[in-house]
């Protein structure tokens, strides 16, 4: 089969690093171009140095870019919006993974976000969760990455309300982050001996992925996010609590993940009675792009606690999206994403 | 002043060694022996290496015991109870760092722990918390520590509930604990490979230490506790979530704290607006007695999220543990519980 | 073209597991059996979640194990070779990853194992460092996976002692090693909580592995090593210190390395003069099969501080044990060993 | 008694911040004044979040400083040999902890660090190790305190030298360092998600502290060392190899040890056959001003290999300076720095 050309714009970050890492070994993408301003001129190993000896890409400044079959925009949030035409001129296919094109609700968007600069495109672009859209990213040629967390966040989730089992009321997410997802700028609060051994609370309220689990989940159920940054380097673990129906049961739970996510490549659940490993860990889905989803229900209260694990930089933000492409392109949906983990 | 004899039985284990610790660098305090079945005979520092250089002190086994002033039992669960009259005829002043007579309510231990073997004795044992029992502590023979999750809990939300500022309804916990918490036993879940940088949710329901919570809250608020252990050794952070009374303000929350805990001298108020270390971290109380707690209001949605770092080893078991002993002998409650923690 | 039939013997252990790992990816081979005796009938994803979703396989005791293409053998040292023919007779291709046909001098494995019960099929194993010796692997029907710490040390050190750019004398070896290599069976000292966060030296002398790499490198070099086990669970970082012969330079040293791995798949020579990461760092090759080499010289001394970094279950281990079949088999020699690697 | 007064230039790094923490703690000590140009007017638990509740000092600008009884000097090398006048005049006691004063020798401070602004001054401070120069202390008025690789290769290998043990020729030292070692300043290089679980080869060859080490053992052997960094945030394990001379044994080092460190109070001897903990380890030593010292021999050979493990900033940097200030003031020499380091 004839490849694919690829460029990725910001791909000394992590996001891009990741989506490049994953196109190099793909068998049908061609990366051709890769963008940083700062390390224009300097190999990709210069700054991922886990590229050494697979590619003699170099950076070049985002002026340079050609035109090519795929976009992939990994930009701080806002610059795409800001200079939309540019960047869409160049290739029919488009892949960003900021949050400016995520959401279709103006209100929402300003609430968390601010003002839009190109308010007349939100819509636009399809939600690049394959467990959600599936059908509408096969037609899609603008797709928007979804954010880690509110990938966590609605995966685990989303048959819950779909399947109707939760009484209606607040559902409580905990969001165990890791220090990638502050991305790759150094920062005084990003200094090692700062951050090392700590569990710091990030975002206790007001979290901006709140607008995306809330606009995707089925009924737009009231959602509270709390962000809490442990010390891994890669990885989410998302709780989540809430009340199942009277009078249902944890079979109706499993039917409802079952109904879901009957088929799904990179979905596993994971419940086990005995073992050392019971629950989803996300030191497990390091480096791959499942989400292990597992559960418990507290039979005298009825209260339904629900987690996830991601690999935030993998299912949570490149992996989906290139999950999402394969869909697009009609290719085997799980190529370029074989990567089983590691244990120990 | 004349110093006080003290014998800790159980002293091979963590809570024990702790008490040890503190203990030996107490200027009140003499320890004069401490037990332990499996190292009889070994010195103090073959098992606990920060302690070489620190005393000659040799483990016996439990049946050695001599009577002393003080007796500080840190035995599996259930073990005190069941050899009850043995231990209590040691020593004047008992102070019990299991579960056995933690509770007062005799349907609750039902139902989390199953029969009692002395229930006549529940409530006979002082809860060793000085900020909620202080002046019952000044009288207290017999003190039963506080489990280091419940100390997390309750010191989180005690305030709250006593200055009623809460909406009534459910309170949810989130336990960020570590691996000391499971103790000094090897198993395959405890193995470093299987354990170091894993998130693993423990126990996501059903939580034991939810008796001693609701029991010790005013009110007797329904607490839901979720706890996951992260692979840090030392440490707990709890999150509670609820919501505020309609029309009370961050400002109502700020004086439940004040006026629960104006002059405690282990809490410590954490919620700076700018800065590195902005809310509550076990990593900065690692070997301290501080209770760290903070709070952040979502002022559209009126959740208040509460946060408390200790360490789950010192103000969690051994340090309240302490600090009641020092209120009980009349004592400076600081005494020998004075290290403030190191940065970085 | 036909896949070949596989069966691992001691799947449950970390070396074994991590050959099922990358058998279970690799085009060309197919697993047929897997053995463990304490987890007989239980699902390999028990032992190992990582490969949740991606085998049906059982664990079968090591009785019903039926002839295959290929027998790999990881079992605690001693055990194959007490129990040779048995195991022989299953397969025609066996690939061993214990010690026990490493060596090839009987004194040699007396010193560091003690007696040996089948010396006369020393000699008979090929030593499965393709670096060292691919030209034997292509006819070779038994291997000998090298010792992790011994492939580190060697892949560091080989060109050095081939090239003859040393000065006659000690090589001082210090290895950083991770707690994955002292297996899967839970200790006290593997305990999570005693092992955290320590540097524990494990070996300062007499190390084993010091056999295979005075019989591996040219001239029988007197190589000294220590051993000291870090808190990663993966990966050894070797460093080698020697004197350059008089008069020799750092671009004597750049031509050993060259004449001695140009080519070479999975060699990486690391030496950045700038940058963050400048030097072979066993992060960076977690979970592939590269050994990342670099080197430092002191002009004023003459002291050449060498580097070495790999995964010790891959190239250390499981990697170079199927880098060697595929050359046996006349396969790409990279098969199933593609994963770069993650950053960050 | 009368307290005496003390200011600290340059509070807020790391090495400043420990002797603030450990001052404060102090009974003779009263800390008047802590000097930051960054954080002037922040209160001092804004940068150090363990002091929070205990001082309600604010950082000043440097030319605020009052004059004080002792001035303790924690700026980057070369500023206070600049402005060595102005600080002198403000306290009879000095106490520097750069490498301005360490050493005595011109020319080898010019070979690792260049031209000395004051080269007259070189041999006026002395060098704040007890262990070795406790008698001059005594009478110290203008101290420098040792660098920490330095204190941990000295304390390590000063009995073997001063004792004659050792084989004449090179002695090798790798140097397992933390990432506090590099300061406070943030860096891509200290960015966490691109230090932690990395081991990163720091300084092969070069490294400054050579000159104290070489300065300040009996003889001036030839050392090499070698500085690798772990993630630790705290803790040096230093290892050293050499060769013992013909016919001298095990016996003969602990000879050595004995009679060089006799009754120090900050120097245990670890080496145990059994048990989990037989060799010194940086974590049991963090926050203590211990150092624990080891050592191995491999009889076959006659190799040694030395093992001394420290808390960089305690033992290594602040903690060995003020146990140098006790001993000039004639108080005890362990005052302020009993904390016993923690386990697990």
């Amino acid at each position: 089969m004839d490849k694919k050309t690829l460029a990725i714009v910001g791909a000394s970050g992590y996001a891009g690093g990741e989506f490049l890492r994953l196109a190099l070994s793909h068998p049908y993408l061609e990366v051709k171009q890769v963008t940083s301003r700062r390390f224009a001129g300097e190999p990709v190993a210069f700054v991922h140095p886990n590229l050494r000896g697979r590619t003699n890409l170099k950076f070049i400044p985002p002026e340079k870019l050609e035109p090519a079959d795929i976009l992939v925009l990994s930009l701080p949030h806002g610059v795409f919006a800001q200079e939309f035409e540019r960047y869409a001129g160049l290739a029919p296919i488009l892949i960003d993974l900021s949050a400016d094109f995520r959401l279709k609700d103006l209100e929402l968007y300003r609430k968390y976000y601010g003002e839009h600069p190109r308010p007349e495109l939100l819509g636009r672009f399809v939600y690049a969760l394959p467990e959600l859209y599936r059908d509408r990213l096969r037609e899609a040629d603008w797709m928007a990455g979804a954010g880690c967390n509110a990938t966590a966040t609605i995966l685990g989730l989303y048959p819950l309300l779909r399947g109707g089992v939760l009484k209606p009321g607040p559902i409580f997410v905990t969001l165990l982050i890791s220090t990638s997802a502050a991305g790759a700028e150094p920062s005084p609060a990003s200094h090692h001996p700062e951050r090392a051994g700590s569990l710091r609370v990030y975002k206790p309220t007001g979290h901006r992925h709140t607008a995306e689990v809330v606009e995707n989940l089925p009924g737009r159920p009231e959602v509270h996010l709390t962000a809490i940054a442990t010390d891994r380097v890669r990885g989410i673990l998302m709780t989540a609590q809430a009340f199942l129906l009277d009078g249902w049961s944890e079979r109706d739970v499993w039917q409802a993940y079952r109904e879901a996510y009957g088929g799904e490549p990179f979905i596993r659940i994971v419940k086990q009675k005995k073992g050392v490993h019971r629950y989803p860990d996300p030191r497990f889905v390091q480096g791959t792009n499942y989400a292990d989803i597992g559960f418990e229900l507290e039979e005298d209260t009825g209260r339904l606690v629900v987690m996830a694990a991601i690999d935030n930089l993998v299912k949570g933000t490149a992996g989906h999206a290139l999950q999402a492409l394969n869909i697009r392109m009609g290719w085997p949906e799980t190529l370029g994403l074989e990567f089983p983990g590691l244990h120990p």
